[in-house]
């Protein structure tokens, strides 16, 4: 057997089980933790088999954003409505086009119930909104807009709802700690509270199959030995995405190759492979989240241009949004042209100062600038006349970007050289039913074979807001739990 | 065992062979006639299997174009200079991002062999060049620009030379025939006249496996009936791609559902669907050629803007990259604005006018016309006016249209409206070996199962030129036709 092989394993080849348990949980992020709290729950025996030497994953060092939404508390006690239908109708839009959207409204018609299952499990969410434009809230506050839905197109296709619920930090210090963290932690205490047994430094490798086909256990690397782990009533695949693996990422999702970003390395698409290798299907494997590398506070006031000098999206919307536009619909290149007033009125700002950027242009006018740049004579000079024009009436007829933002390009003139200035992670994965059981080409699950995460087709197709990773992970990793609790 | 069921069928169970041969090819367009003409010339047995009452496939309907190059015959008889470094260097950029490096090497360096090839087998390419606007030669003409290589950008990345090669029709009579079926008449005879016998009505629907996993037939449908078909030596699947499957499309190519073009409803993605239970690995399943419903006699002499009136690609590149840009760029949303003169010239053109498209709006003033169509005040008269001031000078700074096409638009001026005007087929799916093995997730080859054609992912990811599909298919059909034949 070679390390990288996927072909699954025959059951009659297992001369002897090293270990075992009723439900055994590859991988120990947000999937893995919510699998293992709801397995136990319904009685089994749960075995988590996490790569590293500790619980976390992607999920532990991320912003922590869940979305959530139809009237959650939080959303309540800021002052905001919305509804089960309000939150599909943006979602069905802002996760497509060929977002799944019987997945999109079972997850809207579970939120509350969901939210409720964090804050049981020791989730702890202050009921306060944060409305500064930013990644991520600058302290301690538990509600964010995450996905653009308060900006144009979505603000006039559905209520706009903040929905990015972030777990309260307590001392938060910037860099030292992470609202993922506080996600996770309770997550996990939850699930090993409840008896599940977890093993650290343990590489899940190759499936094990009876001769009927039924999934009844791993072989994984241990130590730089193989030991095979029996599941008496199933595997659940909770190991992440393919962001890190360069052959899946050239095949699947070439567009994000050598940019992998808000990803950690284990996240190397073996789950998929393994399951693949069993006949699994797939979706959206070219789906990915990605992130444009500078501050909001600085986007809210420029005007972003492409290689052609034109706009292409209202700067004030999610950045992330910003991003995907970006790298796929403008080649990944894009300048932010800001004065010099508002480039200062950002950098005073409290957003941390990581993603700020230092303008890579200056100038007296908008007609050197543009040469400066490199960009085709009047093609840029046309766009910031026009936003000028538009800003002094408090308009923006091309692009509707919010009046608060809107002020006339004064001079000197700066641009922040944004080409080449995104990242993220793959979003495509095994296609499962809405009870996390993996599904083979030929529409049936897999016997004995569920998943959730990142390592699993979620909610977004072609599209994305923050909270949904974690938000998807957590719902469908119950569900997967669940699933494999009762099979 | 239901019609749709995909799940290979142990060697153990069939009963009896109703048929047998060395090698079987599922699929009779151009990969199938391909590979049967190479595993006969090989020694190999050969029996064809067909689903519909012919042979020919999407083939024999499509306009013909094969992409070759490097120096051909019919190149230099009409005067342009290639090579094969000159060619993988258009193709590498053209068919990317995430274009495969190695294959698009191995099919440049073997072009001028495979011209020799098609040309002894009975494919006749007269020596003419066509260098008009349009989809295809309005006449017999053997060789025309087929991928833009002589349109910004990619003429400043490698020396223009045309390399779309169409059969010559005799007789040629408008939408009577097609060069396609000029391609796949003397190829189909080869094969039948070197020995290939052929089956039709027979629709192959499972994988037969030995238990050691080895491909050792198919199980078909014919008349209602199923029957099991021996392959002694292996299968190669040349069954056409996913188009006309929903679920697929939605899974991974969700920006054309709705909308096959190009394609034939036989296109169902069983081939991939029946390898993937294999375990077969698959390869760049979101890439599509995408045509753009106008005549490019019209394309050339306009002006084409986006949803926010602007210009994003040259308008007399290749139509199909037009295509691309706008279905996958810009919302599936563009105008082409057009004076009466151009449309007078346009519509007098030798073109055929099955593609040639009324103005949708006709005023006698830009500022009117922007108004008409709703896009965002001052929008489109700042992109005219500075498209006007460039070709007053035979320049276009901002996207290099060519000086010959540089014309500024007068007055009445209309626009044609091209929303939802766009079509097109799959071109991801099987992962093969250069020698047409098909490739288990594992990386290694699936033991007697070979693949071709638009089953596969062939030279493209994303990225188009015509003459792809039918340069892929019959180039990597010969190597699985020969593959199969000595496996």
């Amino acid at each position: 057997m070679t390390v990288d092989d996927v072909t699954p394993l025959p059951a009659s080849e297992i001369a002897r089980w090293d270990d075992e348990a009723d439900v055994v949980v590859a991988g120990f992020g947000i999937a893995g933790a919510a699998a293992a709290v709801e397995a136990t729950r319904h009685g089994a025996d749960v075995l988590v088999l996490e790569r590293t030497g500790s619980w976390g994953g992607a999920a532990s060092m991320a912003g922590g954003f869940i979305y959530l939404g139809g009237g959650t508390p939080i959303q309540k006690a800021c002052g905001f409505d919305d509804s089960v239908e309000n939150m599909m109708a943006f979602l069905n839009v802002a996760m497509g086009p060929g977002a799944d959207e019987k997945r999109i409204a079972d997850y809207c018609e579970g939120s509350l119930d969901h939210f409720d299952w964090l804050v049981e499990n020791g989730v702890v969410f202050k009921p306060e909104f944060f409305g500064e434009p930013g990644w991520e809230p600058m302290g301690d506050q538990g509600l964010m807009f995450s996905g653009g839905e308060n900006s144009y197109p979505f603000n006039t296709i559905a209520m706009p709802a903040p929905r990015g619920h972030v777990p309260q930090m307590s001392n938060k210090v910037q860099g030292e700690s992470s609202a993922g963290y506080m996600l996770m932690k309770p997550i996990v205490e939850t699930a090993t509270g409840a008896g599940a047994r977890a093993l650290y430094d343990v590489r899940v490798q190759r499936l094990i199959v009876e001769s009927d086909g039924r999934v009844v256990g791993v072989v994984a690397r241990r130590y730089g030995e193989d030991v095979a782990i029996r599941a008496r009533r199933g595997v659940v695949l909770a190991m992440g995405s393919f962001a890190y693996n360069e052959a899946m990422v050239a095949q699947y999702a070439p567009r994000i190759a050598g940019r992998p970003a808000a990803s950690i390395e284990q996240h190397d698409g073996q789950a998929i492979r393994m399951a693949q290798a069993l006949g699994a299907d797939l979706a959206h494997m070219d789906a990915t989240e990605v992130a444009i590398f500078i501050d909001p506070q600085q986007l809210v006031r420029g005007v972003l241009v492409n290689g052609r000098g034109q706009r292409y999206v209202a700067e004030d919307t999610y950045p992330g949004r910003v991003g995907q536009l970006t790298l796929y619909h403008q080649d990944n290149t894009a300048y932010l042209v800001i004065d010099g007033d508002a480039q200062e009125e950002a950098m005073a700002s409290l957003s941390p100062q990581m993603m700020m950027r230092p303008a890579s242009w200056v100038c007296d006018t908008v007609a050197e600038l543009e040469a400066e740049i490199g960009l085709a004579p009047g093609s840029l000079q046309a766009t910031v006349a026009a936003y000028n024009a538009g800003a002094a009436n408090g308009e923006d007829p091309l692009l509707h970007k919010k009046p608060q933002w809107l002020r006339p390009i004064g001079t000197p003139v700066g641009a922040i050289d944004l080409r080449d200035s995104t990242g993220g992670f793959t979003l495509g994965g095994l296609l499962t039913s809405l009870a996390g059981e993996v599904l083979h080409v030929s529409g049936e699950p897999i016997a004995g074979l569920f998943a959730a995460g990142r390592c699993t087709a979620g909610l977004a197709a072609w599209g994305y807001a923050s909270g949904v990773s974690l938000g998807d992970g957590s719902f469908y990793g119950r569900r997967a739990g669940r699933s494999a609790a009762r099979a």
